[in-house]
This record gives structure tokens, C-alpha cells and sequence, in this order.
């Protein structure tokens, strides 16, 4: 706790903040245009030095148009993994090769669509090989999901590869890509994801050796030169203020330094690299402001906010870390011990535990940090607790609602009350006729 | 695994499932009236020695007006804890006393349409009283919350009560219903919920004692005499096949003979016992039908569903044990091993892990079960996962959908895409501007 030094930037002061509560009220998630834009950049400069590398966003993160847009303007593609997901991208004028489309347990009508949009196909498993012949083809470009199982160690978030649902086994990346050229396919990319929120660099590195050394075994096994490999996301950010962040120009020069020992003596040289990164692109920059509802004394003292897990649900389900700050009082001490929680009726809807923060009071305005990523995406209505709006701060100062709160009306849009009249009375001359039956109710 | 010899009901055959996939694709919950209908009656009767007894469906468990409505024709009330719930609870048919608001961490606006319900407000710290007050007045009638804290020891959904944000502590509950007096209310009641899906009958009747004791107390310290406890919810259901259920007869036995033991020495009879059980009374009857996408041989066998942890994320989120069973292969050897996963991109969404089954094969109907309480209802939309449809199986046979299934429409709805050519437009002009600036993009 005494650690937490470094100040988490808010980009607005609690003046411009009221100012903006007063159109949109609060709970609602900000996210920083300029800060995504400029770290966009130095995502793609960090890795300019690879000739065809590409970043698809991974959109589950975020999966919001204006973002999105945000993003292709930067030069980003979308890796959607879901139906929803390549509408989006394609709404947000993302198609073609600019989408991956890398899913799992994929249903026949995604791949339909997948290809409709021409995006690139990052295929889970080998039987999906006949799956997707039949629904539309081979397409010429292809990509193959790698699970190194036991080869590699897990993360607690993402758990042992051998355990995990996704990819192809070493073997069968090379019957599968064998099997994809004899029914057509021309171009041919590797792609593994097996570490969620990593800070350990060299553990990133590593899973970009195993796939260029894949690379390079698929050329020498089936003469097969591969035109990408995709080592996805899993770039990690420093959810807590000691953490060091991720160096990407260090992470990026160590790849560089692995390329040119692996994959440029297999005469592989020039092989693009894609990222799929999400968190690490808008994680940072998007935050949860909230609004005191109550200050709670009992064996604890808890802070009420009008916010809850239904706004982020990482704490409550994962333990996660969020950093927590209060407006206007970033500068007082943090000599008071809070839990900060939601409103929801479940134990686990809670922000912070055990959290030295200044001394709060009711109508403060509070920020949760790294909310950016995995944060409004996640959301729920259990206990009929409504999603709240996105705002986007703009270069200008000026604040866009780019998705508006939801309302009961959304909440209640898939039920038919008109059909509920009736079957009360049929419900009612059921019960009659049961009591007939059998003589009690 | 072995264990598993009890085999859990399925109200359908394969063919009457597979006569309902054609109107209805999976996947989908379906839940069952009449095993509803009699499980609500067991509960009401084996409570009926309790002269004012009433259960209070906990709405989060299925929030849908239809089960809500035959639960009200049961003659059950509704515990609701948000503003959905108390809508929900009103289109329903349920209102006044019929429903307990029992919430945390409170928005304003909540008291007021508790209060404009006539709802039976629970309150849940002491400092809500002056916020009631201000908002609505104080009721004739009011109930407030009791935490223990480390007088009962936890459990570990629901952790321990002295680490828990609900409630007042003792000496609050003395102060608490002293000030409500004084500020006008004149009838009363005790609430605790500290234990989430417990068997122990022991434990819960523990409860019960507690709260019994608490209102004696109450009554020898201020002379107010206390019309209701409430014991909330956390009667548990056995998902597994080899957990014994909890005996609800014994357990109504057991709490009637500490009624005995200290409510009427008291002078406090008749004293009535409220419920709000959810899990209890739906749980076992509902059911999410889902069909096999893909089966997957790794290191390990994935069987891939249609459904995901959008549809039930229990087993994500808790780790939960939800039985599975094929329809149409109930009978056969359980001797293959599998996970059973859904399509979300997250490691976690997985149905079951090391499970034994029969032999699986792709379109085989697959039933998760108890799946009637905490299903639906937590289900959330992350990775662009739509959320299913629910049926109902009437007593006649005949199926109604009392939930459509999501639209890629619903999904979108908060989203103004109008605005977003404009938006790409206005960052084209400020990129360029960008680049004017700075010299380089």
C-alpha cells in the first residue's frame, strides 16, 4: 500500500469533471482519444522495423465503433473472434485482410461471414478444416492457431496450455497446413496466444521465438513459407502503481534480435509480425468515474459508489487490482482505510478491499484507473443493474457520448409483456382446474 | 465421477428437444411450471405451522415476469434489490407488501419507487435512515438488516459477515430501530442473509435462532415488538448428483422447535418468518439446452458447445459443478473423458472439466442442469455473445418462449452509428491537423 507512489493519471480535474457529470451523469467510462492515438503510434513505431507488421485489435476489449475508428485511422485492423465482433469491425470500416478473425468452437455461420467480409481466418482447430470448406471455401490466405501445450508454461489468468480449449497441437499445425495448401490455400500465417496480461517481457519474446522456430519448421517439413506469424496479444499493463510497465521499444528490440537469429537464417526474411493486442492499447487510458453514494461504517468502513461490478467486473471476478483515486484530493494523504464497493447484491461487488485513500465523503467523485480494457465490455445486468455510457474525451477537451447509458427499455427489450395478461388468466384457470383435481392448492 | 449414479431429470425426451430446436434454435433455457408450481407449495406448506409466513422470490435468481407471475399465483412475493426489480416486480403483478426491497448501497431514486410501491423497505445500514427520510418519509413499516459479523462464521460464496459490506451491526440494529420509531414507524422486522447455497440445514436454522434471539433482545431492550424475520435467502440445492438435498420439512422442523423454544417464552407469538430463496425454488427446474458444435481432440478432448458463459457463468466465474447429461444417451456408459467448453474467447468458459460422459458426437443435444436460479440472469455480452431465449414448459406440454433470444439489434442499441461518419471525418481533419502540427503521423 505504502508503495502506491507513482500518481495514476487522470487527464481531467475535478472542475472540467463535475462539468461534464452535469450532461452525463455518473457512473460512465472516459477514455483519453489523444493518449490511445499517441500510444497506438508508438505501438506501430516500436515495430516498424518489421517490414509488413501489423496490430489487429483484439475488440473484445473495447469493442466500441468510435474507438475502433480511432484505431483504423491509426492503421490498426480488428482481431474479431465473434459474429458481433465482425459486424463491428466492419461498421467501423475495418474489412477485408484488416480483420483476423481468430475465434474458438466457431459456429458455421461466422465463417460465412468471416470470409463474406474478407478477412483473414485464424482456424482453432483442424476439424474446423472440413467446417470451413463446406460453409465457404478455402481461402487463399489462411492461419493456423498453435497450442505449444506442455512446451510452454501458463499464466494464472489463461491458465497451462495443455489445459486450455484452444489451438492445434504441434503435429497437427503441420498436417493442418499440409491439408490447407492440397485444398488451395496460398498464404499461410502461424498464430499462438497463451498469456493474458503478461509484464515479463522475455516471457513475450519467447513466444515469438517458438514461432518463428515454427516457421522455420514448417518450411523445412512442408516447404511451406509462412508470410506472418501472429504472437496476439497478452501485452500486460501496470495495473498497480509499483508495476513497471511493459518497455515496448526493449520487448520489440528483443524480438528484432530473435528474428534476426531465427528467422532471417531460414531465409524467411521478409515474415510480417501481428500483434492482437487490446488492453495494451486503451487499457490505461480509459477510467470508471463513479460518485460516493455512502460511507458505510461497520466492522469495515465501505464505500458506497453509484458504480458496480455490473461497470467492471475484474475485481469482483478475478481479484484484480484496480488503482483507485479521488477527485480534488490526489495530493491529501491516504490515511484512511476503505473497502470501496458497488451496489450489487453479491458479496464479491467490490472495488478495493483494504484500501488506504484519503478521507471520503459522500458526493466525491471517484476514478477507476484502467478501466480501459475488459471494462465496459464485460459487463452484466444481473440484479437488472443497467451498463452505463462511454465518453470519449476528445484532443480538443471536448467530451463525445459514444455509446449512450442503457435504459429499463433496453434492459426489458426481450420480454413480451403484452403476452404476460394472458397467461396470468391462463395461469389462473390452470390453478382453478388443479385445485379441482386434486382438492388443494 | 464414479459417484454420479443418481440421474438427474430432464422433463423432455430427445425427440419432444429436438420437436422444440426447430422453433426454438438452441441455445436456450427451459424451465419447468409445474415442477415449479409443486416445489413452491412444498415450500409454503412445509412452512404453514408459521401463522404470517411469506417467501419472497429472490427476482435476481430468474428475473422474468412469467415465472415472477406463477410464482405470485403460488402465492409468493417478490425480494427485489434494484429498480429493475422493483419494475419487474410491478409488471408482474407484484406490489405493497408483496415485495421487500432489500438492496445496498441505495440510489435515492430506489427508495422512492420502493416507497411508491408500498414495498416493505429493508434497509441495509443506519445511515440510510435519514436518506429515506428525506427521500420518501419513513414507512408505517420497515425491516433492517443484521450482520453478525464474527458472531457466525462464513462460507465461501459468501465470505465471512465481518468482512461482508451488508447490514448493521448489533448495537446499529438497537440504535437503528429506536431512531425509526422515533421518527414514526411502527411495525418492524429483522433481516440476515449470510450464507449463499448452504445444505447444512444446521446452519441455516442457526439462523433463524439467531434472528429469534435478536428480536427477543429487541423487545427487552426497547419494548418494540418485532412483526417479521427474515432469514433471506442461501437455501442450497444439490448439484451434484451425489450432494443430498436439503430436507426442507426437517429443516422448517427444526426452526419451529427453536420458535418454540424462544419466540413464545418470549411473548412473541405469533412472530412470522419471512424467506427470500431463489436458487431454491427455481434452480433445480431449469435447464440451458445446448447443441455440439465441434468436438476438438488436443491434449485433452473439447466438446464445443452453442452456448458459452454468456448463458450460465457459474462454472467460469465460481468454478460451480453443473451437472451435464446427452439427451438420448442417458443410459449409456459414462467412459469418455471431455471438457465441455463454450465459444468465448476466455479460457475460463468451460462447462466442465475432466468430465465423465458418454461418447459424444457433433449435433448431440447436451443439458446443463440446474441452471433455473443464477443463470440467465448473470449473463453478460462480453466477446460480442448474445444472450439465448427462455421457454417455458407448460403443464400441457406446450412450450412458451418467455424471452426472446438477442439480436445483434439489442446489442447495438446503445450505439448511435449515424454519428460515426461524421466522427471519421472530424479525425481524418484532425490527423491531418496532427501531422501539420508535428510533422509526422
Amino acid at each position: 500500500m505504502s508503495g502506491e507512489t507513482i500518481l495514476k493519471r487522470f487527464p481531467l480535474s475535478l472542475e472540467e469533471t463535475e462539468r461534464i457529470c452535469r450532461a452525463h451523469p455518473t457512473p460512465f467510462h472516459l477514455y483519453d482519444e489523444e493518449s490511445i492515438r499517441l500510444n497506438a503510434r508508438r505501438l506501430l513505431a516500436a515495430f516498424s522495423w518489421n517490414r509488413g507488421f501489423r496490430e489487429y485489435f483484439a475488440v473484445k476489449a473495447t469493442p466500441n465503433p468510435f474507438i475502433l475508428s480511432v484505431l483504423r485511422e491509426e492503421g490498426f485492423g480488428a482481431d474479431a473472434s465473434s459474429l458481433a465482433e465482425l459486424v463491428l469491425s466492419e461498421r467501423s470500416g475495418i474489412t477485408g485482410e484488416s480483420i483476423m478473425f481468430s475465434s474458438n468452437d466457431t459456429p458455421v455461420a461466422e465463417f460465412a461471414k468471416a470470409s463474406e467480409l474478407g478477412a483473414i481466418i485464424n482456424l482453432d482447430d483442424i476439424s474446423h478444416i472440413p467446417v470451413l470448406e463446406r460453409a465457404c471455401g478455402i481461402p487463399e490466405v489462411i492461419s493456423v492457431r498453435y497450442n505449444p501445450g506442455r512446451l510452454r508454461a501458463g499464466s494464472a489468468i489463461m491458465g497451462n496450455p495443455e489445459e486450455a480449449k484452444y489451438g492445434f497441437t504441434r503435429e497437427q499445425v503441420f498436417e493442418g497446413l499440409a491439408t490447407l495448401r492440397d485444398k488451395g490455400a496460398r498464404r499461410f500465417g502461424l498464430h499462438s496466444f497463451i498469456v493474458s496480461n503478461e509484464l515479463n517481457a522475455a516471457y513475450l519474446a519467447d513466444t515469438a521465438s517458438m514461432l518463428f522456430e515454427l516457421a522455420r519448421d514448417v518450411k523445412d517439413r512442408l516447404g511451406i513459407r509462412v508470410e506472418f506469424v501472429n504472437m496476439s496479444g497478452g501485452f500486460g499493463i501496470p495495473y498497480r502503481p509499483e508495476d513497471a510497465p511493459l518497455d515496448i521499444e526493449a520487448l520489440s528490440a528483443e524480438i528484432r534480435a530473435r528474428y534476426e537469429r531465427t528467422v532471417v537464417p531460414a531465409g524467411l526474411d521478409p515474415l510480417a509480425l501481428y500483434l492482437e493486442c487490446g488492453r495494451f492499447v486503451t487499457g490505461p487510458y480509459g477510467w470508471l468515474v463513479s460518485r460516493v453514494l455512502h460511507i458505510k461504517r461497520i466492522y469495515k468502513t465501505h464505500v458506497g459508489l453509484d458504480a458496480c461490478m455490473a461497470n467492471l467486473m475484474r475485481p469482483a471476478i478475478y481479484g484484480a487490482y484496480h488503482h483507485v483515486s479521488v477527485l480534488g484530493k490526489e495530493d491529501r494523504l491516504a490515511d484512511s482505510l476503505y473497502d470501496v464497493t458497488g451496489s450489487l447484491c453479491e458479496s464479491f461487488d467490490r472495488f478495493a478491499v483494504d484500501r488506504e485513500l484519503p478521507e471520503i465523503s459522500i458526493g466525491d467523485l471517484v476514478v477507476i484507473h484502467d478501466a480501459g480494457a475488459h471494462g465496459h465490455s464485460m459487463g452484466f445486468n444481473y440484479n437488472g443493474k443497467l451498463r452505463s455510457a462511454e465518453l470519449l474525451l476528445r484532443g480538443d477537451g471536448s467530451v463525445l457520448e459514444i455509446r449512450r447509458a442503457e435504459t429499463l427499455g433496453d434492459h426489458f427489450a426481450t420480454l413480451d409483456f403484452s403476452k404476460l395478461g394472458k397467461f396470468s388468466e391462463d395461469g389462473r384457470a390452470d390453478a382453478r382446474d388443479t385445485e379441482g383435481r386434486d382438492g388443494r392448492r
